[in-house]
């Protein structure tokens, strides 16, 4: 039985503020829990119904069904539920080819970019300081496990990028293509779903490139084109003609 | 002003059994409705509110913005809306390199996956009769207006496979790397969020193919996936290194 205050307390750790607060989030269902423990991730408290109780999560509670339902942000509880300590990163050491995200506002797009970054083996972003917040169950969710491996550093980033030595990209329609494009161990930045890159950040930019089409569309999802270009870049780093 | 029922009516089309019933659709949002009109699909009604009066929509009604708010399937409502006409394809010919979808579930992924065959090039679909629904709002939001310049087919997908000429690939982690696979003129099968490709699917399938990654997330998104193979492919058709 998890106490009323409890339970509205986890409840609470849906909105931004009470996350910040507390610095605290939630992570949901079995494979992110699983890819949790094997990480170095703290866990503040564990919750799981009776029907997982055969996974023996240590320093689990059992809880009842309805009272996962009330803890829980999804629609569908999965019957797991951890309550996680936010990370404080070491200072940001870029390691080779980085991606640069620019306002990415939509948490599937995020939480999907970190996953492709995990599977290229990128273990790292940086994000502008406005993108939506990484600990958004949304995020978390569409990661499927992949933030408990991707360092996501939020920045100013238009600092960085001024500060920065590497050559920078630019993903955008009016560039030249991916395929015509020599990028080694720079910056490659992401624009918002909407406004593209934004202005006061193009003077930073030295190449645009883009990913030719020759269809209608006037442009690809902004995860789409950063997961197209992770996996031109892991193409060429590994030798495929 | 528009009458009760007619509210009633149109945002019932929110749901699947009253599109069919009907055979009508909703599409919201001035890029989907202005690339609806430049498009042959057929308009049953549209609505906008004051505020769109200077893009002089043809036939359309003006609405107050609470009815709109009514009828829209959209937490915000966009203040245009329109009301379409279900299309009835001709029979399906296959057109160069065709890609199949295996029951994806998530209309974003559906929708995506449409906006990226047309970004490039490629103006045809299949998927398994239990995909989601082409008209569900999610998926016409996610097509960004491709949806009206790309034709998706539902068939039922053993059978068509299995009667298929082309040569079959089917993306799948157990797979051989794409970049070491000669794909021309042939069928690519996507598999489920879940579950990948069905079990019943598979003897229909001649190679299997992956998209190579170095780090440790297990999969890729269904969308993902696709749009990486649809990207590859078209790099390969224009020739590029």
């Amino acid at each position: 039985m998890v106490n009323k205050s409890r339970i509205k307390f986890i409840k609470s750790l849906q909105l931004k503020k009470f996350r910040q607060a507390e610095g605290l989030f939630v992570a949901e269902g079995q494979k992110l829990v699983q890819e949790l423990l094997a990480s170095s991730w703290r866990i503040e408290s564990l919750y799981y119904t009776a029907e997982h109780a055969h996974l023996e999560l240590p320093d689990a509670e059992v809880c009842s069904s309805a009272d996962m339902a009330r803890m829980s942000g999804l629609k569908q509880a999965p019957g797991i539920l951890a309550v996680v300590e936010q990370r404080v990163l070491p200072e940001f050491e870029p390691r080779g080819t980085l991606f640069a995200l620019d306002g990415i506002r939509d948490p599937g797009n995020l939480g999907t970019l970190i996953r492709c970054a995990d599977w290229f083996g990128m273990n790292q972003l940086i994000c502008s300081s406005d993108t939506v917040d990484l600990y958004n169950p949304k995020v978390v969710q569409a990661t499927m496990g992949s933030i408990w491996r991707v360092d996501v550093h939020y920045v100013e980033l238009k600092d960085y990028l001024s500060g920065s030595q590497k050559p920078i990209y630019g993903l955008d329609m009016s560039g030249s293509s991916i395929y015509e494009e020599n990028i080694e161990n720079g910056i490659i930045v992401l624009g918002n779903e909407s406004q593209g890159i934004r202005e006061d950040l193009r003077s930073s930019i030295q190449h645009f490139i883009s990913i030719p089409g020759s269809g209608s569309a006037e442009s690809l999802n902004a995860s789409i084109s950063g997961a197209i270009v992770m996996s031109e870049l892991h193409r060429r780093a590994s030798g495929k003609a």
